[in-house]
């Protein structure tokens, strides 16, 4: 398979979405225009991003479902799980927590980490959370490679120094701060916001138009 | 300003974020290269983008981090409020609901909805929750222009349905379903696993790496 660009590997999980859905509908092909009706992708972009998945397609079934779910998620390394610890069990933690598509998607979150004493102990769907003095124990006696970071942004370094210090290799992180942590380890910033931005910028154009109009 | 492209826009509030942080901490003046230090963006682009939206910058002092941060916000249409409904008060929904940025950003969620009896009259993060057959009603009451749809993928189009029916301009959809709307409103579609595939894929090439020098 050749390396994908970022977009690319962007719109993905929309396929694989739409794909897995197919396939429990009991189809065994889908064929390009199919997966193009469900989406609001250019149908340029969708027709370049499955040639460069490398798979046969066949003339007029077009590709089989089994094989595309299979490519896409090979590439993504989502046809194996990685178990992960989220650290700050707020309203956005506990969400993501909770957030089923992760698991099927190759991110097992198996427990989470707060500052707040009264937290520990407590279950949030079905997660049990522990206090943060626990963490490094944790991370080296069950060998997670993966944290998830829903901190405030003023706890974000310490948090993830810890983790590099008890051995994560991976860092999502979701607190709007830049981690310094060391070439090994993958950090990789989440933006909740960006996508609010693109939607507030074309409702903006939308209300000018209008109004315009009046 | 000059019209900004995508990957731009959503820059955008990273920038804001750490620009409002440099001005509780008493400073009136940002050097690009400081906003740089702050960020895992190429400085390149930064600078690009600071460019466009054309402020002028002071040799040695840089830009006045006042002007720099409304130019963004009124871009963004940031400087006013949005008042929005939440339809789908699961976790996700629950999260968004309690989600502090937006409101800093322009949206601010009055009132969510849900189709579960025996969550309406609740209130979560200080929001009331309304049975779906209130929806039309407030829309119109209230004046809500804009919408946010947290409901499993198979109902997120009846509830669209009903939102344009009720004269909602802007809906920002969650449910990884493409959604009809008539071309004056605007939807626009979030995936919270775009980023977990970037972030697998960055993590399988460092596993794969690390794997290659044992």
């Amino acid at each position: 398979m050749k390396v994908l660009r970022l977009p690319t590997i962007k719109r993905l999980p929309t396929y694989l979405h739409i794909l897995k859905r197919f396939e429990k509908d009991g189809n065994e092909y889908v064929s390009t225009t199919a997966l193009i009706n469900e989406l609001d992708f250019k149908p340029i972009l969708v027709r370049k991003d499955l040639v460069l998945l490398g798979l046969p397609g066949k003339p007029r079934l077009g590709y089989k479902l089994k094989d595309l779910i299979s490519a896409i998620e090979v590439y993504l390394g989502w046809n194996k799980t990685d178990e992960a610890f989220l650290i700050g069990a707020g309203s956005l933690g506990q969400a993501l927590m909770g957030h089923k598509p992760f698991e099927e998607n190759g991110l097992r979150i198996i427990a989470g980490f707060d500052a707040d004493p009264a937290k520990a102990g407590h279950t949030i769907h079905g997660k049990k959370i522990f206090p943060m003095d626990k963490l490094p124990e944790l991370i080296k006696r069950m060998g997670v490679k993966v944290a998830i970071i829903t901190v405030p942004w003023q706890e974000a370094q310490s948090v993830a120094d810890i983790l590099v210090e008890a051995g994560i290799w991976g860092i999502w992180n979701f607190s709007m701060v830049k981690l310094k942590t060391p070439p090994h380890v993958v950090c990789h910033n989440e933006n909740l916001s960006s996508g609010l931005a693109v939607f507030s910028v074309r409702l903006r154009k939308m209300y000018q138009q209008t109004s315009n109009n009046l």
